[in-house]
């Protein structure tokens, strides 16, 4: 288009895309270009600010590794991780909830019963649950990826006065869909704040908390896999979760318990503290769809 | 917000802003991710989509350097470049058109009048015209930076052949306002193809390239600076520019001359080919605002 203009120039953009392209491609590249153009056109949008945006992607470029995922942060505190979540979730199943950059592959087998807690301080918390389909039955060998921070508010992977499987394990249920594991209550902590999405998130006057919360992926054959969080409906962030995380269904009360009432068969290293915590999370999956 | 949805999560980001930041950051932030938010529950945007996103963004990441600007080409063929520059133009002026990445600081001083060619071969050029105010006077004085493409296609920092500042210059205007030199006609050529932004043109069945172009940035005291560029309306790729840069005021006829007609006073290195190419294109200016 010769007389490219403000008012065509969104139509000129569709028009370059090909007849033959892939059809899914040319809906979610028009929708991205559409509103990516109506928003410059709305607010106006300056050289000034354009290169501000420009600078904010190549800072984070310039910090990305394997190890630190800063546009995957920057995902997150827009909300755009936790609203991708919340459209592929099924609404006859538990929520779903970030997944994080702290998730290790490779944790090893933990026994249903069995100890996440090794020597770790901190209060004992008991976590169980069932996990069944949509008509309320157990789903008999789910497999259930566990993951959390230490006492210290950091994951394995953060800390290097951890083991690489610290606060990671890998449980399969039995028949009864049952799970049970002891651990430490997890803590609240920060995202990474050193980065440009620190910068974004002081300039908006956010803090970079979140609430605490356990990580699980639970996976069964023939159903959809899911990837959640639960959390302490008593935790201060939990209505200002940064990367807008919580879900109603996944804040569960953690209720104290009198060392004398610690359950038999339950494995944990080190004697009981009282009161110790015990929350019941049950999980419900949906049937993949074809 | 304890129970975040689809529907109020845009809500939530907007009132996790502080009141205290500031207003015009609270605008961008707060339409930008409104459209972000939009743009996903549009598209119904599934994880591999989302994570294919990441994957584009992690991709620039990975071959941003100092001298190959991938987000800033992401912006050019996705026409946010382009939008920018026409909202923030002046209906009084001369239209702004695309930087690009190819400029470089520190251009040598061309007299006017004088020889950009050298000995370089391709078709000579001269251009020449006035730098006017918006009542139409001349404006002694004014500066105008000027750079091109080789005749090969390559900008001198794409090409080792090329010295660092050949095809650049830097000339002062005289008190009639009037700019001339003469060089080879530019060519069409292509953005870079080889990143993750070759990959989206390729995936909507889009070409790479520009029509020819000669950039400019005209500058003056007490006058807004212009960064421009002038077309010849002969160039196959005027109604498709890749990077949306060409407006109807930019696009000028290139005027075949003999050689007898080639003006005294116009420096050149080597003889004038029979036929020369002449472009007038005169340039407005407007006043800087307070």
């Amino acid at each position: 288009m010769r007389n490219v203009t403000q008012d065509n120039i969104t139509d000129v953009f569709k028009g370059y895309m090909a007849e033959g392209m892939d059809p899914r491609l040319r809906e979610i590249m028009g929708a991205l270009v559409q509103h990516l153009h109506d928003f410059a056109r709305e607010t106006k949008l300056t050289h000034a600010e354009w290169q501000q945006g420009i600078a904010f992607l190549e800072g984070c470029a310039a910090i990305e590794t394997e190890d630190r995922h800063e546009f995957v942060l920057a995902s997150d505190v827009l909300g755009l991780s936790s609203l991708v979540d919340m459209i592929n979730s099924r609404s006859d199943a538990t929520s779903s909830s970030v997944l994080g950059p702290f998730h290790v592959s490779g944790a090893p087998p933990l026994e249903v019963g069995g100890d996440m807690k090794r020597n770790f301080g901190g209060p004992v918390l008991l976590a169980e649950g069932v996990i069944r389909d949509t008509d309320g039955n157990p789903i008999p060998g789910a497999e259930i990826d566990i993951w959390q921070t230490a006492p210290n508010g950091l994951y394995a992977s953060q800390d290097e006065a951890q083991d690489t499987f610290s606060f990671h394990g890998l449980m399969n249920v039995g028949d009864d869909g049952r799970y049970a594991f002891t651990t430490v209550k997890p803590v609240e902590y920060t995202v990474p704040t050193d980065g440009p999405v620190g910068g974004i998130l002081n300039a908006c006057g956010r803090h970079p908390w979140r609430p605490s919360h356990l990580h699980f992926i639970v996976k069964a054959p023939g159903f959809r896999s899911l990837v959640t969080e639960v959390f302490p409906d008593d935790d201060p962030y939990l209505d200002q979760d940064t990367v807008f995380g919580v879900r109603e269904d996944l804040v569960m009360h953690y209720v104290e318990k009198n060392a004398a009432d610690f359950p038999e068969g339950m494995a944990l290293s080190g004697t009981v503290t009282d009161p110790w915590l015990s929350v019941q999370f049950d999980v419900t999956l949906a049937k993949e769809t074809g």
